[in-house]
Parts: structure tokens; C-alpha cells; sequence
């Protein structure tokens, strides 16, 4: 045996128990009370936790945003989330301008393979919705590739509803899962006209020139579009109370319509843009009020919302403070890939929601959404040998200085976490122990999804 | 004094009593039991009731639809309401591409001058929303117009979200009220082509192309967008349940978010389009399922829709009978203004509603939410002497011989209604008695709404 | 004539507009433009407004509670009334143990027939459901009473669910209306003696014994029992924001469940118990949360709520102070119906609802719900001259100095309002004039309602 | 090893993959790929899949009622639980009058003791509230018996609104749970009179007797109750549409409100009461209309249904016709145990749920709400090896000549079912396989809850 964690309390999704894990060949092959095994490496638990590594389904490595890139590369991106305990992350394949789709996820890949230090499966972003759409698809899903982000913002990116509409109706046949970042262009683009023709440009105003309603009424506009192309249907980074409440509702009605939201929105509201660093703080969709935060919390606990992700997409702090007096300049992006589940089990850890919860949005939705589970997202049999010890009596205090992402800041700089992660294991290989990484770039595999 | 109507049972939208009625110079000046009063010409009501007349809120006379014009000109239209007791019209001026809105009311006024046989208004169609805008719909407020419609469909009319949003807006700064033609141009024109090519091209496929979810989506956004910008709306011919839900979702958050529905959804369902002479029922919004039309009685029964107009846009039967085999070439819109009244005065002598209820969805709010109460919509003193003479134990059988419309047909043959109206007054002229028409073409005068 | 009323503004639930009134016998018989005529008296209301006088549906005058009678007698109550325009009352007959309704509400009227100065009718308030039940509803029918009031709480008053069952089967089976106080006396009896036990005796205890969910729980209790018995029912007092999300769930649902609020709950809330005098403003239900307070006007404003009244019951300062240390011990009651109608038409003159609708509230709804309509509560030829001068510029602030109630004290002490009563008229009669009382006891007379 | 289960498709709560199980002492005690362990039995489950035993929530074995008994004792029932791979059931301690609970519960477990086939756990049931209940629920949890049980309905059983109120604040501080079943006496018997006494005694006025809204208004009452003490509340055999709108509404508002439906309400309506043996279906709940069924099952979907169990309580089919002409005289109550999992496993057989989500419904969440998790309910080391093999592309019908409870008749009669169970195993003992019994009396334990 390659691999024996002894005398953890292993947490998936839905159950809690005691149990040493075998894992051979990078699977989990056995796991028992007391086994009498012998293996290479031995871990002991006792008093730990044994959880699945996360997934975080939404990252944004090197991504190339006007002029500038987002400041993760793909090896320190996915190291970063190696100390983080996220043992996949899910990227985008956005192609050029007239790329097709599979070409644009084959040089994905390409960036990837030799730089990921975990696994990595891939999101492929339609911005194009011409004739050739059903077959780039096709491929797309042949590749490994099963679901399709649209943005419904963001000249050059965006897709119009006739787009939308068409990409859903796609989907559904070919049974993918379309993903949509939804606010509304109109209002942002008639908000933020407004607001700098009348030279209100700080970073409040980002948050101003899409507020609540301009999320929200987008929100209920996909949703539409997807029941009426009796589609599927993955909101990303949900950010307001009024579109969880439209995704409530269309659940309720029995539509298939999942929801993502980020640790950012469950932590922080708008008020930090009213601070001398607000520009800091600036991603789209923007944080919202108090009352959104505990919304989302709330959607979390209901199972109203499916997965936690982390829209990790960070820009340095030079390159974020030059757009301060002008919000339209401010990149796009928070970082979070290496707080994502400290965050989130620090949450367990504290009553907020079990730890089974975190578990559920952190990973096993996530795998179960985008098609790679029983292979990732859980423990059991068979399965990736993608786990995280966890000592809930310890505490960590997030710090820049011992992050591994490449950005020169964090928003969660200072933020004390109940709960300590000490080991990270990617298919068995341990690559994070104790605050040091121990993986190496090339490691990660490309994750097919079905 | 010019004219006395005695002893009959008055209602208005909150009353009912027995009265007389003096009239002088066209306005109601006297209202009491046993009026001791002689005048040019007296009415015996007894048994009957007095309704203020109905005010038809959406009407399209002479309306250029591509190489087709409306079946109705402004003569013949104003005569038919008149004969259904609609008292007032409100029409819509329409700008040729690159026509400022003042030009379009002012020429569309002189039209109804010399025709008009009863007491008319307008909306402005707003199709163009470039700079001038804001000033246009100021021009169009100083001329009496304060409220203007806007298409969501069709090419060349409609208007996309940054312009609903620019409108919405401008409309809330300046007071006046946005209508909207609500359904969704992308999943409509997605479903249409899949339909063609398809070869699924009877009448029953224009409702396949636009049934209730492309409706409801577009509800939905509008009411977003309106939210968003803190605007009043006004819900044209609301045709489905679950856009009256969206209107009610709304109206019960605080938004002053109005409907209209028409006769021909509280009456027809879907199925008509699968009958031999479907096309001749084609209008937009097509008609929906029975869930739908029982929803649209409750709406209005809790008071979710305001106001009940028709659309009257009639077609002659061989210009819709040509798009037989080819639904997107069948005219949309039905016949309706002459009976409107009849039918929903039918509906009140039935007890499905109140005889309150009925003058208060065709008068006494179209009045108030456009801007011409009291001077329109009521029975009271200073009011125009628009009134309605009304036999409840009388009974009539809707035919298109006996009717004043140039339309050749009506989708209403047939229909055997409670209660007959007897007489109608225009401003205290009498226009309609005991089946004859009694105006006079250009004795209507624009209506200047506030 | 007996009284023209000059130049003033009528407003009714749904009409404003400017005419005179001219009233022969108590009754109004003309409106008109300049009225000609001669009258004994004309008031001249140039710049004023004319409104129908209020109907307030819930006052308990000389009510024996206990040892105690409420502190406001036939005559005193009714005059207090006058003084507030409220022209006519609703009062309560309430019968001993064993006596039968009819005799219960002949005696109560042999109370009133020489005290009452203005008009009143009654509710019988069933207490006993035995067998002679349906027998003894259809007398007090006969008799002018058609609205059955029930308690859920109070020992000795209280009905039980088999019984309340009874009365809405029955009452629905007669065409009556059946009014019901909700609170549940399980939650209350078991928080009572909760908070007794732990000598939690403070007016605000009072509260904490019956906190919205107390109340919320019966309303949706009795309006579960009016569904499954097919009746309409009236939550007397709704003070909740809870009980008004199950009202208005009722009512989407078709059911014809009506509400009343009172002014208490629409200008205090559960604040005013931690008081030094919190027990001055102990009723039942309590007043709630501003939350409560909040929803109560939306719900007037979405006519949730049909009506406005005052539960006036009130009790001497030396009374109610007796109970500081024990809440259970304080009598349940405020004063009310002498500021009723001025802090309605108050907020509407301060534009938080319209006057048409502060009529239809405190007016209008209340003589169509208990069948006085249109003899009550409008301003029709043929009804009743009972009408209010008011002067929207004037303004007036709350003083017990001034009012009419026996009452040593009142709740409202320092209210600035804005608008002004001027004269008030019981048919025809001028009952109240710039401050002063000009009527009679005796002069009102008992309303059959039908 | 005692029993390894080789080559099995695992499908817990939340997982689905293949391994072998090992089970030693009764517990499983590994899991894992290809285990080379030697066991004294060995079941090849190649093409098959294990699944945890059901735990029955409700059931009622050798159960007084009346003068009758329900047909299934202590070994009989618990037989026909194993051999339908229920393996562990929840029975109920029902004190005499006056009886301390801590007696029932003695009494009870005596009775299971040398007859239980399985394991079995207990609720006590409440009947009186008096002065000691606070100790004898004490009392009751020290004993493993957590979870209490009341009736709103029943002479001599059901507790009034005060008792149920007093329960449930005692239940939350003790951290117990309270299962309520909710009709309303007053409503049944109100209808039930007016039945009677007009001759209607058919088992279809059974239904009559207990419609949708007298379930309904109880469930909203306790859940007023509920939500008024801030207690948990678990509703059993709910069976209307309306009522699952109630605990919906109450969860999205956060309240921990808990459901359970039997299969019996999930597969009939009340149209089987106008059979003519249609007696033979009476238990309470009364069997409700499609609109409820389909409800239920979405309640399912969508996790507002937490459990399905079966209400087991039979009676022969002569006790059951002996009431055909008085539906008051039947004794209510239907057979369920030994179909409850064939059932449920052949609706996600058919696609209708995932089998994860049966394994949730029909075990893992019986035993987290009743507080024998991770013992019982899931596939997990160190928990029960009560397990079930169950071949998905077997099939088989009901038959009551091959079931094993003592009732001569069964419901379920002729239903084809997709999928079939081979092998039960209580404790790692094989109790069913392929048709026979294989336990013996004495071998179930009582399970201890907390």
C-alpha cells in the first residue's frame, strides 16, 4: 500500500465515522477499523479530520483581462489551492475571437499540463453563438469539456439573449450544463453613464452601477430563458438576496437551476468600498448589503445553493489601485483559492453549518454538477485519493506573507479561522504539509468530466 | 339645462344609488332624487342603470402593419366604440422611423379631427431612444401625452434593454407612464425558426412560437428593469398567468407596476388556433391555456390587473385567411371595441364580478392611471357627461351584421350576452339608442391627459 | 331644503371632485354645480374638503369587564365619537351566560336608544354554541345584527375550535359575517404562567405574553377553520405582520378573509411597554414590532387591509395603574374614537395613503361589509347625511384638555395632525362645529343592518 | 471475518461506487477493492447493489385499539419488516392512563424482547400533560427513548392546544423531538356529525369526514405551535398537498419543521373509498386527491420530505369490512412495513428519485432525526451491518401469499415492482435471502436513541 491514514474521523457529504483510509496507485482502495496494513507513508489522524479536497469550480488562472493578466499562473494558481486543500480546480477555455472551442481547450490544457500541481478540469466559454455552435459543442464534450459559461456583461464577451437562448436549447440536447454570469448590460451600462457623467467614479460607485437589482433582474432573465428552453441552468457567483430568491423559486417549480456563490459575498458586504482600499475589494458581481449576506448563508443551509466557489481571479495591488479614481478602471477579481475551505470549515467549525454541508457545496456538488464524481468530490472506494487532514482544535490567522498565490495582497489578510488544514493529499500524493507545499508543477492531470 | 336622465340606478366604481342626472354644456352638473328640472331633452332610466362609458385603452384605427392597414379607420372605429358605449379612445401615435414624437401626435391628431365620433386620446410609441429622447417625451407631455408604449417585439418597433431602461427612466423623471408590450424577441424569433424549418406553419403555431414563457420571460424583465429604475409600468394585454404573477410578485413588493388584459384572453383559449379558422384569433400575445384565463379573471377580481382594454386592431378576413399556411404571415390582432362593454357588463350581470368592478377595470382606472380623471371615468359633478344607459334584464346576441365596425368578421359572433346597452352619451350628446347610431364624425375632441 | 353644503371638495372612496350638497330629511338629495336652492342653514366649504363621516366597526362603550366598565358610556362614547366624525359606531352585544342573542341585543339598544347622540349598530358576540345557536343567529338577523363576533382567548368569552366551527358553518349558511378576536390562548396561558412563575410581571410581560406569534398562530388557525368551512370570516384588531402574510395568502387564494387595523397599532409599537406608563397602553393583542407596524400600512395600501377601527375601550389612568405591577391584573384597552379619523386623514394629508382611500378605510369598507351600505358610508343621493368638513391646511394636536371621552387620559396626548375637522353631521344635523359639541343624546339612531 | 459481500455497487445517502464489505461483530468493519480476507460467509453481490437496511419510522405492532388489536405482534411484524429489508423499525410506548412513561417503555421493550427479528427503537406517547411530564420525558431520554409522540386527533388520546404547547417547549429543552399527528378534532367531528346525521357512513366519507383542510389546519397549528415555543417538530404521515405547502413555508422561513409521508399516500388517492372494499384502505390521514400525490412526491425531490414510513397498523380484512357500512367503525390503519422498501427502491428504479435519495428518505435520515446515526442509516465503519442486496434488474408483484405478516389481505396486491431484494442482513446476519426468513425471535435489540 502506498498510503495509510490512520484513526481520522473521515466527513463526506452525508456521513461522519472513524475509520483508517488505504490508498494505492493514487485510489482510495480500503477503508477500516483498525487495518492491518503496511504502506510507504503512514499518517495518523487521531483527533483529525479526513475530508475530500475541495473543488472549486470557478478559477481564473493567467487570464488575460485588456492589458493585463490575472496574476496567478497556472503553477502558482494551483499551488495556491494545494495549500488550501482545493485538490481540483475548474479553469476556463475561453477562445480568441473566431477560435473554435476545441482549440481553444487544447491549448488550455496545454498551458496546463506542465505547470498544474493538482488536477484541473475545464469550463469552455461560448462568445460566439454562430452556425458552428452544435458542433464546437460536440467537441467540446468529446474533450472532457461538459460545461459552457456565457456572460451575459462584458463587451466582446457577452451573449445576447437569442445567444443565451440558443447556447441553452444546445446544452440541453447535448446534455451540458450551462453556466452564466448574470448582470444585467442595460442597466449596468445606463448606471454607469450616470454615474460618470456626474464624475461619481470611486469604488463605491462600482458597486453602485450594478446594484442588487441589476444582478437580480439578469438573474431572472437566464432563469427565464432556461425554463423556457426547459433547460439546465448554473448561476455563478449568486451574489444577492432577490436572485437567490429567483432561484428559489424556479427550484420550487421543479426547474433544474443550481446556483454557485463565493466566500467573499458570505464575508464581506459593500461597505468595504467605501474605504480608502475599496478598489481592492472590486469584482463583479459587486459585494452587496447585510442582508444579501445573510440571504446567501441562508440559501447555503436550505440547499438553495449548490457549491461554493471562489471566482479566484486576483490582480496585483498597483494594478488594482491605479483604476481608484476612475471604478470602471479597477480589474475585476478577488483571490480566494487558498481560503476557500479554511473559510468554509471554519464556518462548520464554529456552528455555522456542519461540516458535512462543507463538504457538500465545497466538493461533492461540485463533482456531482460537473460531471467528475464518484471520481472526485467524496471518499469512498475507488475514488481519487484527493483528501485534507484537518485539526478543528487548531486555529490559523490568514496571512500574505504565508500564502503561495503570486498576488501581493489578499482581502482576507488578518481574517482568524477556526480550524487548521495540515495535509493535503492529490491522488495520494501528499503536497501540502504543515504550511509547506510539497507537490510539484506537472503533477495535476487534466480531469475529463461527463 | 340639456339633458336630464331620470330615475336610474347610478354606479360608479364604488357606489350605486338611485338618481337623477342634469346635464349642461357636456358636463354632469347635477346629480339628485327628483330633480325638479326641465330640460331639451329628457331620458326615462327606470330599471336601468347609468355607468360612466368605457374608455378603451388600447386601440390601433388605421394602422400601417406592413403592406396592411388596420381594418378600422379613425371614423369607423370611433363609431363602433361608440355603439359599445366607449366613450373615449385612447390610439397611439406612431413616428416613421426618424419622426420626432411631437410631429407624430400632432399629425396623428389632425387624422382623428375631422373623424373622430367620440372623445379620443393618445400614447406615443417611443421606437427611436437617441439623444433627443428626453426632449421629445417633454414635447409630447406639453401636447397631452403623457404616456408611452414600447415594444419589446417586432423588428423595427422594438427596443432593446438599454432603451427600456433609458425610457423607464426618463418616464419616472418626468411623471408619465411607460406600456409595454411584453414578449421576448430572442426565444421568439429561436422558436419561430425552429418552427419553420420544422414545416410546423398553421395558426396553432403562432401560439407554439410564443406561448407562455416567452411572455412571461418578458414580463419578468420588464418589471426588472422598471424595479431597477424605480419606475412605473403599465403591462399591456397581459395574456398569461404567470406573468399576472409577476405583476402581482411586484405590486406586492411596493412597485407601482400596472395591467391591462383584453376581453379576448378572459374569453378564448389556445385551442381556437387548432380550429380550421384559427388564423382569424391570431393576435400577439396569442391566446394561452384555460389556466391562464381563469388566473386573468382572478387577477382582476384582487385587483392584480387595473384595467381591461382591447387591443382592437382588426384585419379583414381575407387578409388574415392568406397566412393561413404561414402563421408569421397572418396579421396579428383581433376586433374588440365594440364589444368590450357588452362583455364584461355581461360578465358583472352574470356575478362573476361586481357591476363596480366592471365600470372600474374599463373606465374609472384607465382614467386615473392616464391621467384624465375626473374629466373622464366617472359619474360625478364636472365630469364629462360620458354615460352609458344600460337594461339589465335586457339580453343580446353579438353579430357582425349589427355592428358598426368595416371589419368583415368578428371572432365574437355569436356570443350571447346578460344585459343590453340602450343608450351612449358623448359629453351629453346622445351617439347610440336602441341599436342606431346617432354622431357625428369629428364631434370627438382630443382628450389632453396630465 | 334643510342644509346645502357650499363649494366644497367631495371625496368618496374612488371620486373627488368640487360641487354642493343640498340634504332634505337627513339624507343627501342633490349634488350639483352652484346649486340654486334655498336652505335653512349653508355651510360654506370653499377650500375644504367634504368627506363621508367615519363608521367606526369596533368601540365597546360602557362595557363590563370584570369589576370594571369601560370608562366611556353610551352617551359620553357617542358624543366622543361625533367629535372625531365618526358618525356612526358598531358596538357590541354581548349576552350573560344562558341569555339568548336577541335578548342580549334588545337590551343593549334600550341602552343606547336615549344616550346615543349619533347612529350605531351592533355585533352579537357569541359565547355560547349549543344547540338553540342557529336559531338564535337568524333572530338577531331579523333583528338588524348580521355580524357574530367570537373570542378566542378570555376565559368565559372564549370559544372553542369545535365551536368556532360551528358559528363560521352557520354563519355562512345565514349570509352573516363572522368576526373573530385571534390570539391563542394555549401559547398565552402557557406563557402567562411562565412568566408569572418567574415573576416577570412588568406591562412589557404583557407583550411577552402574546408576542406575534400568539396572535399570527390563531389567525391562521380561524382562517384554517373558515377554509374547510367554506366562510367568510373578519380578523378584528390584526396587529401583526405575520397575521397579515396568512390574511393576504388567504385572500390570493380567493377566500373571502377580510382585516381590521386599529390606529394603536399603526402609530405605537411594543416600545412604549417599557415605559414608566406602559400599562396605560396595555391592550389586546398587544402592539408589536415596528416590523409589524410597517407591514400594517403596506397592507392598507395593497387593501390587504378593508378597515380601519378603533377597539375603543378605555379605562380611568387610576385603573389601568393598579395593574403596574402585575400586567394580568391591568384591563385590556385604549381609547380611540375621537382620533380615528383625524390621524387617517392625517397620514393622508401627510400623502402616506390618499383620502380616498383613508374614506374607504374608515368608511366606505365598513358599511359594505356589514351591510349598511349605501344608507352608511358614502356620499350618494339617497344615503345618509353624514358628512365631515375638513381643512386639509389647517392642523390640530391631540389634547385631552379638548376631547369628549369620560376618559381622564389618552394615548395619543401631543399627536400633532395635520388637517382639521370643522363641522360634523349626523343626518343632516350638525353635531360638531369648530370645536365644539352641538348634538343630542338620543338623537342617534339604531342602523339595521342587513 | 464473519461476512464479506464481494463485487456490490455501494449506494449510500450521498455515494455510489463499487467495493467489497467486510462485517465482523456485527459491525462493518472495512470496505475496499478486491479485500483478500477470508470470511465465514461469503455473498457475491457482482451486478447488484448494497444498500443500508431501511429503518421504518412508524410503526404500531400488536396495538390496542378499541377491543381490536392491529393484526401484526412484536415477531410477526418485525418478520415482515426483515424479510422487506426494513431492519431496524420504530414502534411506539403508549401509556395506560396514568401510566409514567418510563413504564411504557419497559413494558414495551419487555414485549419486543424475546419476539423482535430486528432491531427496533421506541417514541413514547404523550396522552397526559399534567405536573410531572417534565420528568418523565427526563426520564424517557435516559432510557433511549428521545423522541415523543402526540395526537391531535382521538378521544382519550389527543392533547389540546395547551398540552401540545407545553410538550413541545419541554421537548426543546430537553433537545427531544416531538412527532405530532396533526388533524383537527374540531373540524372531524363537526363533518363527522353533519355525516351521520345525513345518513353519509361510506367508507368514501371517511375521506369526507377528514379532507385536505382539517389536515391542513392542524399541521398549520402545530407549526404555529412550533414555531411560537421555538421547538422542532416532526409531522407524521402527512398527506396533503396543503400541509406539505405548510412545512415548506416554515423551513424557508428557517424553523427546524420536519416531515414524513407513507408510501400509501404516494401511490393511492381517495378514489379507491369508492370501491366497494373500499374500507379496506381507511387509516388517518384519509387517503387525499392526485393533486396531493404528486405534491408528495415533489416534497420528496425537493428534501421538504425528510422521511417515508409506513404507519404499519393492519387489521384483518373481517375488522376492516365489519365498519363497511359506518366508516366510523372501521378501524384505521393499512400494512406497509414489508413493502416499503420494494416500493420506494422500484420508484427510483424507475427513475422517479435516484436511489440515493430512497436510501435518504426510506434510512439515512430516520436515523440523524431519531438519534441512531451513524449506528443505523448509512454504510459507513463501525456502523450496523444492516444491509440489503437488492438486484435492480430483477422484478417482482405483491402478493400477500408470499408475504409474512399476519394480516390476510394486503393493499398492495398485485403491484408490480421493478428491482427485487435478495438478501437482508440485521447486524450482519442474514435474516431474508431470495424469498425465505432466515432470522430468528429474540435477535433484534432495542436501539438506544440520544
Amino acid at each position: 500500500m502506498d498510503v495509510v491514514i490512520r484513526n481520522g474521523t473521515i466527513i463526506s457529504a452525508s456521513d461522519t465515522y472513524s475509520a483508517d483510509l488505504a490508498i494505492r496507485d493514487g485510489k482510495l482502495i480500503m477503508i477500516g477499523q483498525k487495518l492491518n496494513i503496511e504502506a510507504a507513508r503512514v499518517f495518523d489522524a487521531t483527533g483529525r479530520f479526513v475530508l475530500p479536497g475541495a473543488i472549486d469550480a470557478h478559477v481564473h488562472l493567467q487570464m488575460p483581462v485588456g492589458k493585463l493578466v490575472s496574476a496567478d499562473d497556472c503553477e502558482s494558481g494551483t499551488k495556491a489551492a494545494a495549500c488550501g486543500g482545493v485538490t481540483t480546480i475548474l479553469d476556463f477555455a475561453t477562445p480568441d475571437p473566431g477560435q473554435p472551442l476545441d482549440s481553444a481547450i487544447t491549448e488550455r490544457i496545454a498551458l496546463f499540463e506542465p505547470a498544474a500541481q493538482i488536477d484541473y478540469g475545464l469550463h469552455a466559454v461560448i462568445r460566439d453563438t454562430g452556425d458552428g455552435l452544435a458542433g464546437q459543442m460536440k467537441k467540446s464534450m468529446e474533450l472532457g469539456v461538459t460545461s459552457f459559461k456565457v456572460y451575459m456583461v462584458y463587451a466582446g464577451l457577452m451573449v445576447d439573449d437569442s445567444g443565451l437562448a440558443r447556447i441553452l436549447a444546445l446544452a440541453r440536447d447535448l446534455g451540458a450544463l450551462t453556466c452564466v454570469h448574470a448582470e444585467d448590460p442595460a442597466l449596468l451600462e445606463n448606471r454607469t453613464r450616470a454615474l460618470l457623467a456626474a464624475g461619481q467614479t470611486s469604488p463605491w460607485h462600482h458597486y453602485d452601477s450594478r446594484p442588487e437589482l441589476v444582478e437580480a433582474e439578469a438573474i431572472n432573465r437566464i432563469i427565464g430563458l432556461a425554463k423556457a428552453t426547459k433547460s439546465s441552468l448554473y448561476i455563478v457567483h449568486l451574489a444577492c438576496r432577490e436572485g437567490l430568491a429567483a432561484v428559489a423559486g424556479a427550484r420550487a417549480e421543479g426547474y433544474p437551476v443550481y446556483a454557485e456563490t463565493c466566500p467573499q459575498y458570505l464575508h464581506f458586504t459593500h461597505e468595504v468600498y467605501k474605504h480608502s482600499d475599496g478598489q481592492r475589494y472590486v469584482c463583479s458581481p459587486a459585494f452587496k448589503g447585510q442582508d444579501s449576506q445573510d440571504a446567501l448563508w441562508q440559501g447555503i443551509a436550505r440547499g438553495e445553493i449548490d457549491t461554493v466557489a471562489t471566482d479566484h481571479c486576483p490582480f496585483q495591488s498597483a494594478e488594482k489601485d491605479a483604476g481608484r479614481d476612475d471604478f470602471t478602471r479597477i480589474p475585476n477579481g478577488c483571490m480566494g483559492v487558498e481560503t476557500l475551505y479554511p473559510f468554509m470549515l471554519s464556518a462548520a467549525n464554529c456552528g455555522r453549518i456542519s461540516y458535512n454541508k462543507a463538504v457538500e457545496v465545497c466538493s461533492t456538488n461540485v463533482a456531482r454538477l460537473f460531471g467528475c464524481a464518484p471520481q472526485k468530490g467524496t471518499i469512498a472506494i475507488g475514488s481519487d485519493a484527493d483528501l485534507v487532514i484537518y485539526d478543528p482544535r487548531g486555529e490559523s490567522v490568514v496571512s500574505r506573507a504565508r500564502m503561495h498565490s503570486k498576488v501581493d495582497y489578499t482581502i482576507w489578510e488578518g481574517l482568524r479561522l477556526a480550524g487548521r488544514l495540515d495535509q493535503v493529499f492529490s491522488r495520494g500524493r501528499l503536497v501540502y504539509s504543515d504550511g509547506i507545499f510539497t507537490g510539484e508543477p506537472g503533477w495535476g492531470s487534466f480531469v475529463r468530466c461527463r
